[in-house]
């Protein structure tokens, strides 16, 4: 049976093939800890590392490659950003649509550091909240349960006007939206390597804005000031305690490689093409219920429902009768369930990718409608 | 120029060609998001993870495998373990020949959470240094400086009298050293996948005995229990914050696979022969000092220095001269450097893996011969 992979958001499938001959030669040429030594099989390593560090600051226009630190997965990058860098007894606004890796630091925050939370549901409903106390907004980019998309250029016009902070969760959103740390006036911005920039699973960074502290919350080995008692102030080094994922790096930058070399506007016009093709589909099919962007812009990620039919089974029958891989649930993000009214069912959920094709879709649409026929 | 790679406490290398196998496997036919979702493709990956921790879990004799989290590596385990695990106000006794993955975070206990530490050099001094107050033991089994290896079935002897966490830094041992959670009486295991286990660098692991209790420092999604506002307090949900690294696991899995065909046992005599053998003919060559572990048994772990050569400019030449990697500095472990009496000075680090080979060992003993004679 053919595979047909829309779960995209979860990771993405397959990787580029210059991402897999990028980790073998890796793994066998740099097999070595960049930074922890001066032979040249540690150099070489951490000439790579350095290398996708710029690559990154040039994707992003993060002025100073020093200022990213490699991390293992956007939670990392975000439990750093909010217990680092968010002051406690402070204000803090952000989305209903946040991922527990943003809700859970937050609520941590709430409960230790006595900061304060106000949830919207899209960006335009941010400056109004804004109180004397509050000091960041945290924000999902893309919404991975119904592709929600936050305007950032206009949250970082507002976060300038009010000198706060301003958190991005790009989980969903880097390799697919244009992101600029300088002109969206991004203070720490939040990525993971897995999904969208085609790397490997088990790396992520985190980028500061000049002038953006935070406190480390992993402290370690570091490779040098090594008679320091404590983690060393510098960045990267501040935020990267012991040994550096290198074939996560190196996949990161293959990925990277990928996207300049397609072209992130035209990953970007085929996903929303294939996007707009499967909701344009399911309007016209009885019984499903679609969630969709709350914003004017939608990301390539859907959720659905059929009529009387659990997620999770629906989810069950596209795997093992149609080879369609979807994720069923609540999608580690409960509170978009309470504002799209599927906090007790949860939703299937539809992700796209640069590597699905329109007859995949088309395959899709006539699965569910065949599906929602039969009930 | 052939190369001569003697900095298998950095990281070993070359890996075993089933390792680079099995990623190239996971990445192209396990690449989904393990316990995200329901299909296929994600059961899958999720099996593979299950699968390793049942492995690790026979290795190490961990009672329960659920009790085992993957991290990114030993410096996070060690975090996870320090700052989540020992309570504030108590005493701890630890040794000087910890990594800074230890000591940065135990001296993050010391200033923000007022424990107080006593340091002793071998496991020989860890009973008469307890108090009423003592709490917890955190102990680096092998020194990656000097390959001082401390007695762990002393040590959980000890700590099961005094009713003790004992935290064990497994960087150096795991995959060298036999260690037996239960026999050992280990409190918390912190094991790094890509030393002596042979996986890829950024996975980690923490095994935790049962009825050990910790507080989780980094949160987020868990794939489960989505509606949680703070982070599952069950195993191993509580410590796995975020994608789980999925090949570096896969890896981990392959390089165990790899130890038990060898034999322990047999890797472990092998590279003591080697170490035996280095430390032997260094003996004969004058002007160089050696560093050798200051217990019964020594770990292949073996630093030097040839009087009035720096360590960095000798292990330049060893590299660019003679295609021989060591490692020169302080190793990240600043107070070893006070007891041997090289804080000034650093050394070279030669540290031996199941790859070397004898004649490897006869090149660097007539190399540092020859460049000792010419001094």
């Amino acid at each position: 049976m053919k595979n047909y992979y829309f779960d995209n958001s979860a990771t993405s499938s397959p990787k580029p093939e210059a991402v897999y001959k990028a980790v073998e030669i890796g793994l066998r040429e740099y097999n070595a800890n960049p930074g922890r030594a001066g032979h040249r099989k540690a150099v070489e390593a951490g000439r790579k590392i350095y290398e996708v560090r710029e690559k990154i600051a040039k994707f992003f226009n993060v002025k100073n490659s020093l200022n990213i630190a490699f991390t293992a997965n956007a939670t990392e990058s975000l439990n750093f950003a909010i217990k680092g860098g968010i002051p406690q007894n402070s204000h803090v606004i952000t989305t209903n649509f946040e991922h527990n890796s943003v809700l859970r630091p937050l609520f941590y925050m709430q409960d230790e550091k006595n900061i304060k939370l106000t949830f919207v549901n899209t960006y335009d409903e941010i400056e109004k909240n804004i109180t004397s106390e509050t000091k960041a907004v945290v924000i999902n980019h893309i919404s991975n349960v119904n592709g929600t998309i936050q305007n950032i250029e206009e949250i970082g016009k507002i976060c300038k006007k009010h000198n706060l902070l301003f958190i991005l969760d790009a989980s969903q959103s880097a390799g697919y939206s244009y992101i600029d740390m300088e002109k969206h006036n991004i203070s720490i911005l939040c990525l993971t390597g897995h999904k969208s920039l085609f790397g490997i699973q088990g790396i992520g960074a985190i980028c500061l804005r000049d002038n953006v502290k935070i406190e480390p919350i992993l402290e370690g080995g570091t490779g040098s000031f090594s008679k320091l008692s404590r983690q060393p102030k510098e960045m990267p080094e501040l935020l990267e305690a012991g040994t550096i994922n290198t074939p996560g790096v190196i996949s990161l930058g293959a990925g990277i490689d990928f996207i300049n070399e397609m072209g992130l506007d035209k990953i970007r016009e085929h996903e929303n093409r294939l996007t707009k093709r499967f909701i344009d589909g399911l309007k016209d099919i009885e019984k499903i219920k679609i969630y969709k962007s709350l914003t004017e812009e939608q990301g390539p990620v859907v959720s659905l429902n059929i009529d009387g039919v659990d997620s999770g089974d629906l989810a069950q029958i596209l795997d093992e009768e149609f080879g369609i891989f979807v994720r069923p649930g609540f999608h580690c993000a409960p509170l978009a369930h309470k504002v799209i009214g599927t906090y007790e069912t949860g939703t299937v959920r539809f992700s796209f990718g640069y590597f699905n094709t329109d007859e995949e879709i088309e395959f899709a649409l006539s699965t569910l409608e065949n599906i929602a026929l039969q009930i």
